[in-house]
């Protein structure tokens, strides 16, 4: 350490919030150097190219071959892919000497594409998966949290390439079960969420969330059972139908000034009409329209479900998608003046043919309070299956903590997470965009089909920093710390050069090794040892003289004092558990 | 290889000139992305990293750190060094969403600068030397011969820092000898050439050269010993200055129509002058103009050399710098009447205070033709020394095959190399842009002074496969090849079963191993095997049902049947030579 490039802060950088960005800058692991864009110090190119190593080992281990792509691209293929325009100001354009037109790579799905192309033909050559571990650049709108968002960050990303649809499953199959390997070897707490609804045809993309309260995506797990999910991809469990058979008659009444559902429910409650009124009880219809893409043409769309809950958007995005939504305003109901505000029932609705879709909780056999289309009334006990009949379900009521689980054990809670991981059946797009074909058996051309999966690699560093961390500083799983073993010698009786001695057996039984041999008061080489963050820790200080020397573990926090000429291997012992 | 992502092409690719590109694409080793920039294909990938690893293994034995900084830098940095501006159109330019100005790093100076004073700030904290493996970026004007000179490209680039010269000069030594180990790991046949006159101050800056046909620079290397150098940095021994007594008289002819050396020689060897010329004996005097830097006014300079040779204007320029030079035009000769084009001689331009500065051949007592600065005249036997005294010497003239070494031993001639490396002795240029200071132990603050040092990695292995190729293909030094052992099987009898077999305990053994157990015909395979280059080859065939494998060497093209049983031990043996 006395020659290392390494300062230790002992403020927190005054831009940064979260705990990576404050812990990766103090301890001396990356610097800034732009908005969003960090320097590696040595240290912290050391984690990083642990964290490669690890991705690297396990993509090789299930067949993914090596290559490296160049950053800078030409503009042509992104525009045949369509991506030059759609990723807007997020991608950093430029030109070169010429005026021709170029991109920083944000990720590598055309040249991809394009490489296996120009090298394979025929349905034998298939299945292959190509990966690079790289730098991407994205012009982020909010840069954030050091390295957690970057705008030039490193990735692992990583290509599938099939003739068939089963082929395409089972290299997403040995991906995600690579990430699994992958992940629980950087020591990550982690859940894989579905990024869209199972109603889209399966898994068709997943992400890899560390679990963090400083992430940016939320997401929601079950307190009874692994279930975890992105909130778009919740399904609500529809109840059973129920008969309608003796249920009690719609009644319309009048109930003045009931135009929020709270007001309703009062108003119900006051009426003395033989029972309790909940928020639950009442079917709220929102409208909403909608635009089929490649049309110009807005349509409305109401939404029936319980008026305890509110219309989450962005299930409602996900759940439409590709076709877009959009809130209706004050000209949407002068255009249609069946719909009375604070009123609207299913009966208008049906009546001038405006699709109506309701919760999953909107069974048949279910009785509610609803509007009567009609100023300061609604209708009681308007059954579902007897009283209308919706044009489908629709699942994007918001998900609230203690909702029961999807899959029936426990309730669902609300968490935050990192994603640290992506991988996506990609489908033709690509291929279609390319004409990526192979000659099949027949010698028929057959169209490729494509997945593709990403490792935030710098981001995965952030991430076990989120996780593994103290009020003291870091805290590395082995594999991924820069050292197996901190040895600090302190005092002016020998014990730095004690300390390097050792140091020296350490790293001759194949350990890793720093040693801090500054000329610094011990509590400075204290706090910079439980900064740093390497699991494990040998004082050479005060009890040198009587022949002890102390083991330290960071994660536990314990000591022990141990003779000096026990110490390298109880150090090994220490370090290979 | 049945499984490995390559395809190897049987032509050249249309627009590769050099052996490396040829090769290097058609063995599937890289591909084209855009002009100037490259895909590295798996075993590709593993040659580069080859490559660094030897690169990063020795600079870290002399002592470099390794870090790692962004390409995407901001605008601020490279105006504050000048080199926003002075890289011009090489630099690749771009802004971001805010519109703020940004840089793909061509190198990194001012980083490192910057960095280091972020950190360091006391005399005790230096000597550093930090270095990083890193893509470049550089809008070369003509990117040319694949991965030698591209605009995306991978280097090595380390940066030292010291307090004072003498730090700096072991620094400097350092990275030379480390450089040297490198370039002789790498298995390259290369020179160190001075890239500056040892007039400036001894080896400011040196180049490693990896000799090759291909290589777009030029410079000298003697037939006697091993010195070479740049054109730049020849010095032409000046012999040592004569007495002039005894000399015949200087006498002024009419030597009509001799404006050009070659009519003048013709008519004085016709004009019965008792004795033979030629072209040496004349003494030719050139004209530019300079500009010293900061001042607006051009002037005249005269340089005075045999007339057998012509100013090397790249010679001149070295010499000057950093005074700017240009050729004189119509307007200069208008603007000076004392000059008369074809007849200009030493007197003219000393009455007229012009700087004069003659070859270093010019020494007292040597006797010349030349120029009577009136039209049709020349003087016969104008001796320097005794007729004319220069305001000094230059050492412009070209330099010729054949011309004496500076080192005395042997004779010059031009051969042309390929820059893999340049170290430089850069001062204190970043560290007064950046104001980098660090506290003496006289507590006063010393500027501190840095050196630079690159290695194209890419280029690298493009120059070992210009040096090692025949006309099958390459020729890879064994610690560079993607693999120590190529084992193909060809046949149907059980030979590629056989040869994954003995591919499997080749790898328990420690080798790195090529399979070749794809559906191809034995010539195929072959050629394959010869145009990849991995250094030895075992061929699985015909011979096997007599229980006999070929090791062949690819580099001497030995070939010899090994019984099976053997082949094991034999391969280990050859691969560890």
């Amino acid at each position: 350490m006395s020659n290392l490039f390494l300062r230790t802060l002992r403020e927190d950088p005054a831009d940064a919030e979260v705990p990576s960005h404050k812990l990766l800058v103090r301890a001396g692991y990356v610097r800034r150097a732009a908005p969003g864009v960090y320097t590696w110090l040595p240290l912290g190119k050391i984690v990083l190219e642990n964290v490669s190593r690890v991705v690297r080992e396990e993509m090789n281990a299930m067949g993914g071959q090596e290559v490296l792509l160049p950053a800078l691209l030409p503009k042509e293929y992104y525009e045949a892919s369509g991506r030059w325009e759609e990723y807007g100001d997020t991608l950093f354009r430029l030109k070169d000497r010429k005026g021709a037109d170029y991109l920083l790579g944000p990720t590598h799905e055309e040249l991809f594409t394009l490489l296996v192309k120009g090298e394979y033909s025929s349905y034998k050559d298939f299945p292959v998966v190509l990966y690079q571990i790289q730098e991407k650049f994205r012009d982020e709108a909010r840069p954030r949290a050091g390295i957690l968002r970057g705008r030039e960050f490193h990735m692992k990303d990583a290509y599938s390439f099939d003739i068939d649809d089963e082929g395409l499953q089972e290299s997403y199959d040995k991906h995600r079960a690579a990430y699994i390997r992958i992940f629980d070897r950087l020591g990550l707490e982690y859940v894989i969420v579905s990024a869209t609804s199972g109603a889209m045809g399966g898994s068709a993309s997943e992400e890899f969330l560390a679990v963090a309260p400083t992430g940016e995506d939320t997401f929601v797990r079950s307190t009874g059972s692994d279930y975890a999910a992105n909130v778009e991809a919740v399904t609500v469990p529809a109840p059973e139908p129920r008969s309608v058979e003796g249920l009690p008659e719609a009644r319309k009444h009048h109930t003045p000034n009931t135009a929020t559902i709270q007001t309703l429910v009062d108003f119900l409650n006051g009426a003395d009409l033989g029972r309790d009124f909940t928020e639950a009880d009442t079917l709220k219809n929102v409208l909403v329209k909608t635009r089929a893409p490649g049309t110009e043409e807005w349509e409305l769309l109401a939404i029936g479900l319980p008026g305890d809950r509110e219309v989450d958007f962005k299930r409602l995005e996900a759940a439409l998608e590709p076709t877009e939504v959009a809130i209706v305003d004050e000209a949407d109901f002068a255009a249609n003046p069946f719909l009375v505000k604070g009123y609207i029932g299913p009966k208008a609705l049906q009546d001038n043919k405006v699709r109506y879709l309701v919760d999953p909780r909107v069974v048949t056999g279910t009785a509610w309070v609803t509007g009567a289309d009609e100023a300061d009334h609604h209708v009681v006990d308007l059954v579902a299956g007897r009283d209308f009949t919706p044009d489908g379900t629709i699942d994007v009521a918001e998900v609230r903590d203690g909702d029961p689980s999807p899959d029936g054990k426990g309730t669902l809670y609300t968490a935050r997470g990192i994603e640290i991981g992506h991988i996506f059946q990609l489908g033709r797009k690509y291929a279609d965009a390319f004409q990526l074909d192979a000659l099949g058996p027949d010698g028929k051309p057959k169209r490729v089909t494509m997945g593709s999966y990403g490792i935030g690699v710098s981001r995965a560093v952030a991430s076990i920093v989120e996780q593994s961390h103290d009020d003291k500083g870091i805290v590395w799983p082995r594999e991924i710390s820069p050292a197996d073993v901190h040895v600090v010698g302190t005092g002016k009786g020998g014990e730095v050069e004690e300390a390097l001695r050792i140091g020296g057996e350490l790293e001759a039984r194949g350990l890793r090794v720093l040693v801090d041999d500054r000329k610094a008061a011990p509590g400075v080489k204290f706090n910079d040892a439980e900064l740093l963050g390497i699991p494990t820790t040998v004082i050479v200080g005060r009890g040198l003289k009587d022949g002890l020397v102390e083991l330290r573990d960071r994660a536990s926090g314990e000591r022990s004092d141990v003779p000096v000429e026990e110490i390298v291997e109880r150090t090994v012992a220490a370090c290979s558990q």
